[in-house]
């Protein structure tokens, strides 16, 4: 733990135990500073991290307060979703287009996003390692690894895999361009179109999108908002309707949050080998946790080859760079085949920039402080959420990823509140274009992944204002 | 023109006009250096333009001579392909792909290969433009141009198509991760499972195996090996099948080499037009014409937004960057929601690297260089084939590109050949990967995209006996 972490706790258990009372002062960073004889940044940083979690407020002038309600959370989720279970044909709306492209803009305030804070990564850093890497790179390079990817760079990934006891080598793993690419591989690999593939509720727009543009039938299974799909449901639907494949999130699921707990993640894949059908594992926020360890992912129960594992470092170290991987079990050559077919390689120098990036480990310290941050982000906007929002308003705890999942009163049109939004330069993601019938009219999933600040927290205001003018 | 291509085309002007005979021996590198008061390396790279022309021989210890036969060359290739235009399911074999793994070892003579050489690039600039431009990129830029890709790239690409004459605004180009996805693109957005297609004959396998990943049927139609597919078996296909596209190259067609006239392409055009059938133009060699101008593309005479071009730096500038583009007319909208959905956006400092490379205006230069290189490897590779090949082989003589196709007499088998002549270390690219039906049994792609050396002779030399073992 650093040292600016080891203070902040220290005040907030102060606070939390009650030594510490809602508007008292605390000492000034100067007069900490010199007491404990740590740097005043030290010192900024810890007060930093606890006005991000809601503990403490800063008054202009006149320094630091406890704050009125130390920790306000608004109501946890509980509930699966209740999705029509039935087999249907993907047809995703223009609405979709419209909300992501309303995101997309530089001036909003980028709750709506599906991207977090590109000030969260090392650009700079990964920047200089380009430079170095690509003036010493062999011009065969260029048309080296035309297989399945760069080779050392899947050596670095299959020795991740190794670290959380999953043996996969590298020769199973394709390099794809970013996760998205891989995921599509995947499902083209074990689906023709038609077929019926299982999909969470509420399950990523980006997998409805996928569905639909390779012609394949969807069915929605209820999913649980901290544990994940539910089982018992699932198991229906592989008997009643043989789906050719399921596409899932077991870690902090987009846009729940979610996290399935080990145990039922054997069970899953147990299930599933039963019934022979693969399982497409979107696992692009693993490396976000905010807890003890890194969760494994379905496919470390996997002993038929059935899970594709997917994922990529554009959630967690190099935004921009489009590498992604798949580890597709028996599917590994078809997947490779298809890749080569789909748009040859991944692009050269982008690959051999990360595999020089994690043989010089620093990727882990980078990670360490990116959880932190993205869990004090978290608790900011839990806090906000409970200060803001009206009563009866119910949101996910994510223990890891940048999105939390809110659910509004009922009646409360979430489509109406994305227009109400943007008109004043907030974006979000509403809930119906996380579901095949636009189910989840009064959800909103909200993105934490961008620094905490002034402008955030009048952003909640401001959303929180007119949820309670709907309700 | 450059002082040791001056002096290369004079004294070829010698021995053409015969005031230099077969045997006689070239003055010293020395003694034109001092005659002409001119750097030894230029000399040097005159000679070796000679010899790599066919024009003269070096022996050891003793100097240049005039060569032989200053330039001979193989009959060329002068009837139609003949397939059968009826539409069938597309298949492709494993042997393509056993065939491919073959070429891309790194210790074989590539005659095979699909790529040139990448010491043909400047790969060294490029990796300094990079470094300086990855160091100052914005960091919003990794979530900026999720649209179609980078503004400023599609902006100069915009530009080159302007000096062409053609029109194409920056909003219709869409960034891919290299032509291959880009053609991928444009094929799913005017096709369904099921649909026909139409292809030249012989054609790259690589729109074969697109087809067959899409589940199309294709129909070969006979095509010119100098001037492209036939028009008149065109439109009797078109009126027939009623297919629902076409894929074609009108530049250099990959494996013939053949370039369409100006005047057939518009008639192409136009004749597509009235069956309101698009055209996806695989254009990636178009700027290794070795004539006066650049070909434009059949895009040049689309008035209907018909025609959607694709085209990539990957064999012209910038092999493993994986950038390309497509300019799909009227479907430019549909192509670019593809391609967010296949793999979002291309390799961000790729993008910005190449954009930064070509506003720097190098690109032109480095282009004719290229071009110059690559005419001369086609003249001694047809030297070559006219050496050592038996009589009766026919070969193309492309104006442009770094393939040509080569006729060997009736009942050699090409895949015999290749069997026997990847056991020697050496590749080929044998004709029945080239078609459906496993056509063009005794014929050959050679790439002469790789320096001419005694190496490179002495495998033609090999192959020569091989094929003349087999007559």
């Amino acid at each position: 733990m650093k040292r600016y972490e080891a203070l902040a706790d220290e005040i907030a258990a102060s606070i939390l135990s009650g030594v510490l009372r809602t508007g008292d002062r605390l000492p000034s960073v100067r007069q900490t500073s010199a007491a404990r004889t740590i740097s005043a940044s030290t010192v900024f940083k810890a007060y930093y991290l606890l006005e991000a979690r809601g503990l403490i407020r800063a008054r202009e002038r006149s320094g630091y307060f406890v704050a009125a309600d130390p920790a306000p959370r608004p109501q946890p989720l509980e509930a699966s979703s209740q999705p029509d279970t039935q087999s249907i044909a993907v047809t995703v709306g223009e609405r979709v287009f419209s909300i992501l492209r309303a995101t997309m803009k530089r001036d909003v305030v980028p709750l709506g996003s599906a991207f977090p804070s590109p000030s969260l990564f090392p650009l700079q850093r990964l920047a200089r390692v380009m430079a170095s890497t690509v003036q010493k790179l062999d011009p065969r390079a260029s048309v080296d690894y035309l297989d399945q990817g760069n080779v050392p760079l899947r050596r670095q990934i299959a020795l991740r895999y190794l670290i959380d006891g999953l043996p996969v080598h590298a020769d199973e793993i394709v390099i794809t361009n970013g996760a998205m690419e891989a995921l599509n591989l995947c499902l083209a690999a074990v689906t023709q179109p038609g077929d019926a593939v299982v999909i969470e509720s509420p399950t990523f727009y980006a997998a409805l999108q996928a569905l639909e543009r390779r012609g394949l039938q969807a069915i929605e299974v209820p999913t649980h908002p901290r544990e994940g799909i539910e089982l018992s449901a699932l198991a229906a639907v592989l008997e009643r309707h043989r789906p050719r494949a399921c596409w899932l999130m077991t870690n902090f699921q987009n846009p729940l949050g979610s996290l399935m707990p080990d145990a039922k993640k054997r069970e899953l894949v147990e299930l599933l080998a039963r019934h022979e059908t693969p399982m497409i594992e979107d696992d692009v926020y693993a490396e976000l946790y905010f807890g003890e360890r890194r969760p494994v992912p379905a496919k470390a129960y996997d002993r038929h080859g059935l899970v594709m594992h997917c994922s990529s470092f554009s959630k967690c170290l190099a935004p921009g760079y489009r590498i992604g991987w798949a580890a597709p079990g028996r599917f590994a050559q078809k997947v490779a085949r298809l890749k080569l077919g789909a748009s040859l390689t991944a692009s050269v120098p982008a690959e051999a920039t990360l595999c020089a990036y994690l043989e010089k480990a620093g990727y882990d310290k980078h990670l360490r402080q990116l959880r932190l941050v993205l869990s004090t982000q978290r608790d900011a906007m839990l806090g906000a959420i409970a200060r803001h929002f009206p009563p009866g308003t119910r949101a996910t705890r994510p223990d890891g990823g940048y999105f939390l999942w809110v659910e509004l009163g009922p009646g409360i049109d979430a489509i109406d509140i994305h227009h109400k939004a943007l008109a004043l330069g907030i974006t979000v993601a509403p809930g119906p274009i996380f579901s095949l019938r636009g189910d989840f009219g009064h959800c909103l999933r909200l993105n934490y992944g961008h620094p905490w600040d002034a402008r955030m927290e009048a952003a909640l205001a401001t959303l929180g204002s007119l949820v309670a003018a709907a309700t």
